[in-house]
């Protein structure tokens, strides 16, 4: 089993797809008129939001689960998220017959620990700060013996995550451009191995909040700098660029852009309407990078990832 | 050209499926092992809520328009509707390069008129009741020589219809029940045609709201009886069953099953919840109809065409 902590290649990728392959959607590709028109471009959206869990997380926690040796699982998995990373590492280890462990803060919306109990994982929860978490994690990883599940600083996740754009450019190898949001990099950085891979001229481009541009001033300081801010809409990203990811995305991503909140809620709107399908804030990022001009795709064929649509139906951003 | 007023056939179909091809989008079957364990059964969602326009209305209208002589054609369509069938009309005849004309009621949603108009299509406005929209249409008629398309009481339009089906059980051929809303018919009869043609032991169901049941009446009756409300929230299944997909109703359509309003809403957003997509409330209607047990589908697989998804995100019912 390849080293968590060493860089991930291609190769992990291709294997990794082979992985989840029994367990993961296959997520269809959905392009709409209506976007392209607004996008003087053709845009075509891979939806991980019909990922099992919503989200591309699945991809990436269902590859390590399903890597772990058999001694190493059977002392189960374990992360603290409240968000998509905790379903997935909650189904992936229901799914191989595991048990998993999960950290949340006793804040976490019900809604969130109802959804990964009733995957069958044992929530422990702890004070709503990352010293808490992490010693909480620490007491439980000590007492089982279970793996813990970085949600993007680990090798496995990011070759797992980088599948997705490994399908996408299989089914639409005339992409010139490849965008996803940025937030711990895991998706960024693994979709970079997928695409340079198989397309090395292709366009690779990160995309933040304005309030959680911690990628793009990383990027400009040769190291990583933390967010700042924890307030933006796109929830999704609003931790600091991971050690591991940060050393693919510098290499392989070609940008880095920002938006600012009123054009994530507004592009996240328009695809609610125009493709009648829910994405979370997160996702809508690229979309408004686009909106904005602040990527050049005129006459273009651009791809972008759907990450995932896990949102509260019941306090909508309009 | 096939009459549209004699009963259309398989081999309508087919030849609508080749017609629509090059415009209509091959939309997706999803499923959810959320939604399953709901309902006890497999449930695959074609999601002709991702088809142009957001609704499977354009298969119909396009197949009807690209069908007309060039004579015809020339002179253009004409519809009333101030729903998903206006703008199916209206795409469809922008991507032919010819004139649509279409009768909306002068209370009519703005954003429906505009996107109406976005495609083209010249609005007439007129009093919103049944008697000026038919003659407003007549005048229209009239004046311009154009073709009227029925939203549904038309074989050509039936027969577009019917490709979604066609599609559905290529792709999943080993469904054992096939459902879908009934309104004006259309989709339910050419569903039927598609289904019982390539499956005869297949079920199919019409599913409706208790408060627009006039399809399930005019079966007991024998004649097409009329809707007594107009107040369900599914407010594509308000209208009556047409003549022309009533005869093929009685002949292929095993059951007609009713729903609860707070089930079609209660159904409504667990989809949006379950599997991110925006559905309309008509087509929540056969999902409710399972989780209420209306139609026993344990343990088998069925197939449901998820209709729209064109909401008002401004005002939902919840």
């Amino acid at each position: 089993m390849k080293s968590s902590t060493s860089l991930p290649t291609f190769k992990d990728v291709l294997q990794a797809s082979k992985t989840i392959e029994p367990y993961a959607h296959k997520t269809p590709v959905l392009h709409s008129s209506f976007v392209d028109e607004r996008a003087g471009a053709q845009l075509f959206f891979k939806c991980e939001n019909f990922q099992k869990v919503g989200a591309f997380k699945f991809r990436g926690g269902c590859n390590t689960i399903m890597s772990l040796s058999e001694a190493d699982a059977q002392k189960g998995v374990a992360t603290h998220s409240s968000g998509n990373h905790a379903q997935a590492i909650a189904l992936a280890a229901k799914l191989r017959g595991i048990n998993a462990y999960v950290v949340m803060p006793d804040n976490a919306p019900k809604v969130k620990v109802e959804a990964v109990r009733n995957y069958g994982a044992e929530v422990t929860f702890c004070e709503s700060t990352l010293e808490a978490r992490e010693s909480t994690l620490q007491e439980v990883v000590d007492r089982t013996g279970a793996t813990f599940v970085h949600p993007y600083n680990d090798a496995r996740v990011i070759a797992g995550q980088g599948t997705s754009a490994y399908e996408f450019l299989n089914s639409n190898p005339d992409l010139d451009v490849l965008l996803t949001p940025l937030g711990g990099g895991g998706l960024l950085s693994g979709s970079s191995i997928s695409a340079k891979a198989i397309k090395p001229e292709i366009l690779v481009i990160g995309c933040e909040p304005e309030l959680a541009d911690d990628g793009l001033r990383s990027i400009k300081s040769g190291k990583i700098e933390p967010v700042l801010r924890t307030d933006t809409i796109a929830d999704g990203l609003r931790t600091s660029v991971g050690d591991l990811p940060f050393q693919i995305i510098k290499q392989n991503v070609d940008d880095i852009v920002t938006v600012s909140e009123e054009s994530i809620i507004e592009a996240m709107r328009f695809i609610w309407e125009r493709m009648n399908m829910i994405i979370e804030p997160s996702c809508a990022v690229p979309i408004a990078a686009i909106f904005e001009g602040k990527v050049d795709v005129k006459g273009k064929k651009a791809g972008i990832i759907i990450t995932g649509g896990n949102v509260d139906l019941g306090s909508l951003p309009w």
